[in-house]
């Protein structure tokens, strides 16, 4: 079978699931003049309609099949839950040589769901995550920008087609983000870290004020940190949830570290120990120095 | 004693201590165009010589009493720590009938450290906090429009001197603030919930991070979520510890209220409790988008 191994060649693309991620990687592709067709699934006809008026999308369809069946790359961009779902559809349809890849921000639940359908990783498939996002969600909130100088990470195995990952890289490329590769099991540890734990926190945090007497007060008081801190707060609550249980082992391990770090600061309030809080607020600030330095050159940081 | 009862009557403002909150003050006032005198003590020449040069102080000197004693009104930008032993060194300048204030992030031990010097609250003693600020720090971040659409809170006494807490007021109005009173205690619990607990979870999450293995990767891979979470951890860690220190009581009783918040999250997480995790994190959602409501006018937000 002669697979396609340039993205130049890639004629059609379909996404499945048109929401914020999908729906912006659509729009990118169109505003950097990708020139053939893409095409959209979706479960909600409105939503669909929206992309097709937005000019984002060629056509759409609410048959799956109508859209996967001729793509040259299947972009699965629905929430983690319905992916998994989507693995013995996708399995059933008389696919050509389609490569497929996600961009879901868990890996590990879907990469065991894609070995539960097809009996081991398909070749073909390529799981991805684009790090972008925002706590808005839908198709209404897409950007064609929202790629730029932002992180893609892709996680092939060793038994995967080589063109099947580079045509895919390609494709975030030519969207605008920066194509990373790593393993599953280090995807889903990092985006723990940056993303899952901060998540988890910010939601915790308000949850925790809102539960006062004095909410009203507290809300109506808080600055400019609060609201910088709690934002990600304002995220999904479904997409969170989601997320929280595919990756519950990552994510409990991690809390368990904040907690341990958590109950040391505590126990230096109480005591008024001002030199060990001096040290660990020290510490905390050297880090995020070297996060903003490592980030110096982005233009959305 | 004749005592001004009118902001326009005065002449002289002395703020002692000129980083960035007390030259942001000055700079506000000289915007607006306060036409009295501004001058400042500090204990660095360098810093108040660059206050000078920026135009926002009229005098400058490391004397105290040279600053102080022709005032009407003096406003205590220390440091917590250095605030607290200023009040022995007014105490023995004779001061007319200035009004003396502060900019303090905590009130309680300020409150104590008075009444231990003078025997009791002075009635010219009116202790105020500004809720304004940023991660940076020292006079050449002063910002004239820093106090524009955010809350100053004095918390005048039963026995405070209404004129000082007008004319107090009158000045922070001046400078662009919106002014509010309440109790000292209201006033520390309010500020632990919407200012102390955020920075403290900031420092743990982004002092977690840093203590993994993966701390490059995670650093390297972070995205504006990141970024915004962990902004506040880029604050003066000294000033952050002694505001810990000062309010330890408040920020402790939170704490074990996050904890216990936290607690619950990470069970159901580990326990794949999807219904619970939907409830914890919609309700925290719905908090703050009450939050956004609240402050929907407020330019800043």
């Amino acid at each position: 079978m002669a697979k396609l191994d340039d993205f130049s060649d890639v004629k059609s693309i379909a996404i499945l699931g048109l929401g914020m991620i999908g729906g912006s990687l659509a729009a990118a592709l169109k505003k950097r003049g990708y020139q053939g067709k893409i095409s959209a699934w979706g479960r909600q006809r409105s939503n669909l309609s929206k992309g097709l008026e937005a000019g984002i999308v060629d056509t759409i369809s609410e048959d799956i099949a109508a859209v996967a069946v001729t793509a040259d790359i299947i972009v699965i961009a629905t929430p983690t839950i319905v992916a998994e779902n989507l693995f013995p559809i996708l399995k059933q349809l008389e696919l050509h040589d389609a490569y497929v890849t996600d961009v879901a921000s868990v890996k590990g639940n879907l990469r065991a769901a894609a070995v539960d359908c097809f009996g081991a990783m398909p070749s073909n498939l390529v799981l991805g995550h684009p790090i972008a996002g925002s706590e808005q969600s839908g198709v209404q909130a897409a950007n064609p920008d929202l790629y730029v100088d932002h992180r893609v990470i892709l996680t092939p195995e060793p038994t995967t087609d080589d063109n099947a990952t580079n045509v895919i890289a390609a494709m975030w490329r030519f969207a605008g983000g920066s194509v990373e590769t790593m393993s599953v099991a280090e995807h889903d540890q990092l985006l723990a870290a940056t993303s899952h734990l901060p998540h988890v926190l910010a939601y915790s945090l308000v949850d925790t004020l809102g539960a006062l007497d004095s909410h009203d007060d507290i809300f109506k008081f808080a600055a400019g940190g609060f609201r910088d801190f709690s934002r990600i707060a304002s995220s999904d609550p479904n997409m969170w949830q989601e997320i929280c249980v595919a990756n519950n082992t990552a994510i409990v391990a991690l809390l368990e570290q904040f907690e341990a770090n958590l109950s040391a600061i505590k126990q230096a309030v109480q005591a008024k120990d001002s030199e060990s809080l001096q040290k660990i607020f020290t510490r905390a600030k050297q880090h995020r120095d070297h996060y903003l330095a490592l980030h110096k050159g982005d233009s959305k940081l």
